[in-house]
């Protein structure tokens, strides 16, 4: 039987909340077993391109990565706000090592090809070094990974922190049962989007199909929940989708997704 | 036998000048065996503090570290600075793990005691987990340290990039036969500060007295020396001092400093 392995990605909103950022140590800090962290960036990179009088890159309404927004991204992801959710996390006795794509060669990923739009410098994954990774699971630190990657020639590439987690888990599933938790505002997949309490406990493909149908699932979720199966199709054991509270122990009000 | 290690601090001016940069990417991709690169943060950190409107704090003429400037410092020595260095190094084979001295709590500091002056958040070394770093590099990874170290209480702390280098070296002499490189501008230590080409080839401790009696070390080479001899006498086997060139095989024109 496989090693049972911890996946929780956070968004900018848990990042920017006090009170929320503490509960998430806690928490995160006292999951047993092997784990990783993946944190957005949040408001914060965009606040400091403002200060730094970088505007946000736009062609056709899209963001764009160009250099100035690179190096920004670069300083509040893997530096600011990378090292002190480490900083963080060693106070409560997690053995935290920050990481990029780059280190280690970690996650290597492409430049987007350029279709109708140039992205800048986003990367789409292409693999996961899961050998090293496990090497460092092993000896017992807990990578916390910042939405960074690297194209192995020397570039640096934004990479979206949603498909940094999927693209772990998957990588990581042939070793270990990987549980995958995206923690996000809402307590879950909701039935009906304007009921906050409507969480959808168990979404498997037959009930997800009946879902669909109905015009259950809303507009912004779709696109996650097609991640979640594309994930579990590619070997991960399960994924959580909630707010943070889902990482305490015995907690039932989450979305579980399962094949 | 011990195997052998080597440490590499390399200044600002280096990180600054592209040409320089880039010597320096390919000597120290190219050196045998585990080896660990140390580096500062030079003048970007002040720029871009600069132009976020946060000036240098001072007291009495010291350089303060504030909130404000902690957080540029990590944002530029652990986020751009760093990783960029190691998607370089990565571009060369030379697989980099970029590290602060909070990742996997390997350099744990104290906040400098306030004597005179309280220097903000100023770390002075306690502790290097050198059992964890020597599973690092065993593993075969090359860790790229910038100047930061934590409190283990959730506190980053700024940490001489010098010290960082004498404290690793230090903390790893038990386990590795040491060999400790400074790169700085200079092709070495001077017998005559107007002379740039009179390096010094080898300085112990009875040549030191001499030159100290003669009057050959400058002021700024003095607290540096004094660092050199500490870290010999806690055993690391050699210090070199020079410019970037020494790290080229059977390059001679450096000073190699030993007991």
């Amino acid at each position: 039987m496989k090693k049972e392995l911890s996946i929780v990605k956070i968004g900018g909103q848990v990042i920017e909340e006090k009170e929320q950022l503490s509960l998430l140590f806690d928490l995160f800090a006292s999951l047993k077993g092997p784990k990783i962290l993946v944190h957005g960036g949040g408001k914060k990179a965009t606040d400091i391109g403002e200060k730094l009088g970088v505007k946000t890159a736009l062609t056709n309404g899209r963001r764009i990565t160009d250099n100035a927004t690179l190096d920004i991204v670069v300083m509040v992801y893997a530096g600011l706000i990378n090292k002190n959710l480490v900083a963080q996390l060693q106070k409560r006795k997690c053995n935290a090592i920050g990481l990029s794509g780059a280190d280690a060669n970690l996650i290597q990923a492409i430049k987007r090809p350029v279709n109708d739009i140039d992205f800048g410098w986003v990367g789409d994954i292409e693999a996961v070094n899961s050998g090293m990774l496990t090497s460092v699971l092993e000896t017992g630190m807990v990578p916390v990974f910042c939405a960074l990657t690297h194209d192995g020639e020397g570039q640096l590439l934004n990479t979206n922190a949603d498909t940094i987690a999927s693209g772990l888990a998957v990588g990581l599933s042939k070793e270990y049962d990987v549980q995958l938790y995206y923690c996000f505002e809402q307590k879950g997949v909701l039935e009906d989007i304007r009921n906050i309490n409507s969480v959808i406990p168990h979404i498997d493909p037959k009930s997800y199909k009946e879902l669909l149908h109905k015009g259950s699932i809303a507009d912004g979720m779709l696109p996650k929940l097609e991640n979640c199966f594309a994930a579990l199709n590619s070997g991960v054991s399960s994924v959580c989708i909630g707010n943070i509270d889902m990482l305490k122990p015995n907690y039932q009000e989450y979305t579980r997704i399962t094949l």
